[in-house]
């Protein structure tokens, strides 16, 4: 395998798996000009009934063969029972080298560990969360997996990168053309973006859906124009794990500190009161409590967001029925009052990773957040960020829409100084998912690390009194405190290409040497 | 020129201006399997900022040169000030030989006709109303012209027959992104849907506003992600002219009647009462009152339409709000109450030709409406149908949606049996717009003749009170009140071709040898 340096000094192959990779080669590279995929014209006359009552007529319809591509959104995350599903019937047909392309996997996909193992599926390409991605550092995938950002993924598809020969798209509400959404029925999620790249681009397109409406299901996220089959089911999985019921602030004294420093930080560093204020923030603990912190300080100083973006939450539709924002841009709903205002509220608007993300477009959205708040698994002197590995080696997490969001006016991670006696801030980091170069602020319950490109934001924040630190005083607190961390143990063979969102390669994952 | 004898026995070309062409093969015709044009990959880093604040600048920024085609949209109609301001500033640069590709043009863009004189404009892609249809007709084009359905050119854009370099898309409402609708400002239109094959598709793609709002502009018809300028101008063109106040119902008998006919077949040929009712109807005198009728008899038997096809009119508006449809399904509105609605009423949805009526779709809307209501300026004895020229051989008209709708489970043609003494029903249409095999039925106020192919439609209508004839009895009658017609007299040569739906040649247009 021949490796070259990228932009950041980390060596990744220029050719794996009969593919040509091109190297990371910093932020404004453009690796433009070609021309996107083009899909076969079909023509009206052969789709006049889609309507299918099993998944076997499906699979049997859409003539799937050894080594094909098949792809699936997580719009019903840990409550997804399609996958699985789909999964295990062709693996009973005794198909063999599938390529798995989902936008993500959970640990309810644990499963296919064994269709991993038994060669029905060779590899994947797309987020791991968990079980599957543990499987991948074992070294279990035939092929090396690909592991790409929302906004990359989408750009892959556009691109031809992956091509995708059958999308099964689990639609939690859907008419008998194919238009389908996420916004009602038994397995309402919000949103369906993640498979609008899939719905435009792959050869055949199944609507596979618990909750058939009449025509016409609006909204339609997904356009029956570009559906060969529409399937009806009983059941897409489990509700209660598709979406939270609710979703609640932390209540760890320390990560609550992350999030008012972060809040404080847009606040006195001025960012606030600038025109057209706006930021992102998701729905992990630290990310919610900052969601709450930013609104009682909009709140006190009279200051309304041009839009606040999403995953949303109950945090979120507060801020919009209280007038703290104009819009809500949501790409997933992650409690159910996320979707009953995707729903209902006209300013609470579905996004998908075309619009936010995709960097190989006229322009996206993620660069017009005046402020991301993001987390991390680790983060280093040079501000690279792990998203993706621990500092174990265990690769156990997808990209998410981490290196997207980065494009943002001030990206600011917030984490621990440590977890589990395991310092967050290191020298190196394990894998490097995002290049400091897209990283202003790191913030941890024990100070906050500007990146020194960024002397504007030291400056405005000089004289408040935030507890600035270098990164290397942080990571010096850091190991102070855990002492010298064990590094894992990597074998040579790559098992996981982390892909920047232009496509280029920025890092890679290795075969994991288990510890015992 | 070589020509061949199409399906339906018209001399169509079989190669023209270098291109080469397909005669029309009938209605289910397969010509899909190529690829879809696609795209150049673009990269965001390159767009940064697109506002302009002239069109001279826009220009500029797009390099137009001799040759290129340029698009516009005609959602503007009648009060468009953006193609004539356009092509006039490319006619003072000296430019040659553009192809100009509009969705329509009108009575207002009858300036055009100079530039197609002095060799600026080398011919028109597009629907041409009115003067420059005239001048079309005269042999005053470079090249030939091709008229194609609103489905028609979004197909021809997505299957690279047209390929447009610069889109200029007159946006009443944009943000700077480029985001942009047509529901506020000055110039508000309703749907923005023809200009989105052009967003998608061309290679420069200019949003020109005179209502920049801040980011997000949403509803966003057209997605910024696909937009490279944004430029201000103090004008799109004449609000009186782009949209009416409000719409009337005629005041003829004659066309009363006509309505009331139709209205009763739909009525007593029970499809009224079958399950999934629907209709489209368009903004003509007799359609209005079509759209009147069938609200009395829905409101009388309990009725609910699942939906309704405009474009809108505060008659559909008012059946919607009085429940007797669940959905305005959109593609143009034609009063202030249309876009009120469309902007207010979240089932008043907008539609686009990829959803509604492009046939190279895996299915579009236009075959699952029930009834369709279409006018003509001819139809003949095997029921092939005219919409663009009339019996003096003068091409005044676009296609419009004719040939998609006609799509409908049951297409009717209303119209008068005469206009000005020159008969309606003729032995064979100057020009085929629509093939017979796609008509169903012809409702005047003489009598109302079906398709002999659908003899299923007679049968349910034998026992009614309707006057039913043959074409043959529709034809004689009206030839007893006018007389025999004067045919008009054509050159050889072909000035326009006609484009069926699917790319195919249906027919041609040829030059016009005039009377005087």
């Amino acid at each position: 395998m021949d490796t070259i340096l990228n932009a950041i000094g980390r060596p990744v192959p220029t050719e794996l798996d009969g593919r040509t990779l091109k190297p990371f080669s910093g932020l404004s590279f453009d690796t433009s000009g070609n021309k996107q995929y083009s899909p076969r014209i079909p023509a009206a006359c052969h789709y006049k009934n889609k309507l299918l009552d099993s998944l076997d007529k499906a699979i049997d319809a859409c003539d799937i063969k050894d080594g094909m591509t098949l792809s699936f959104h997580h719009h019903l995350r840990n409550g997804d029972g399609l996958i699985n599903l789909v999964m295990k019937k062709l693996a009973d047909r005794g198909l063999k080298n599938l390529v798995l392309a989902p936008s993500a996997l959970f640990p309810v996909h644990e499963t296919l560990v064994e269709l991993i193992e038994s060669g029905t599926v060779s590899h994947i390409e797309g987020s791991m969360n968990g079980p599957v991605g543990r499987a991948c550092s074992l070294g279990k995938m035939q092929k090396t997996a690909i592991l790409r950002s929302h906004g990359g993924r989408y750009r892959a598809i556009q691109d031809g990168d992956l091509h995708i020969d059958v999308a099964f798209i689990a639609a939690p509400c859907a008419d008998a053309h194919g238009n389908a959404n996420g916004l009602v029925g038994p397995s309402a999620c919000g949103p369906l973006g993640f498979a609008l790249a899939d719905s435009l681009y792959a050869d055949k397109v199944v609507i596979v859906t618990d909750n058939l409406v009449p025509f016409p299901c609006y909204p339609w996220s997904i356009e029956g124009g570009h559906v060969d089959f529409v399937v009806t089911v009983d059941s897409l999985g489990d509700p209660g794990q598709i979406i939270s019921g609710t979703t609640r602030i932390t209540k760890s004294p320390t990560r609550l500190l992350i999030a008012e420093y972060a809040a404080e930080l847009v606040e006195k560093s001025g960012i606030l009161f600038e025109p057209e204020f706006s930021f992102q923030a998701g729905a992990g603990g630290v990310s919610l409590a900052f969601v709450q912190y930013m609104s009682e300080r909009m709140q006190a100083s009279h200051i309304v967001a041009d839009f606040v973006r999403g995953g949303s939450t109950r945090y979120m539709v507060e801020m919009l029925e209280n007038g703290l924002t104009k819009f809500i841009l949501d790409g997933q709903s992650f409690d159910l009052e996320g979707v009953r205002s995707l729903r209902e509220n006209p300013h609470h608007i579905e996004t998908n990773p075309f619009v936010s993300y995709n960097y190989h477009t006229k322009g996206c959205f993620a660069s017009k957040v005046k402020v991301s708040v993001l987390g991390a698994t680790e983060i280093d002197l040079n501000f690279h960020v792990n998203v993706n590995t621990h500092s174990d080696g265990w690769l156990l997490h997808g990209i998410g829409g981490f290196s997207d969001a980065a494009d943002a006016g001030v990206t600011i991670i917030t984490a621990p100084l440590m977890r589990n006696r395991v310092p967050i801030v290191v020298d190196r980091v394990t894998t490097v998912t995002a290049p400091g170069e897209s990283i202003d602020v790191l913030v941890t319950e024990h100070g906050i690390a500007i990146n020194p490109r960024r002397q504007d934001l030291t400056d405005r924040l000089k004289h408040s009194s935030l507890p600035l630190k270098t990164m290397q005083e942080l990571h010096e607190i850091a190991l102070a405190m855990t002492g010298k961390p064990e590094k894992p143990e990597f074998a040579d063979r790559v098992v996981a290409l982390v892909e920047w969102r232009d496509g280029t390669i920025i890092d890679t994952v290795r075969q994991l040497v288990p510890k015992d």
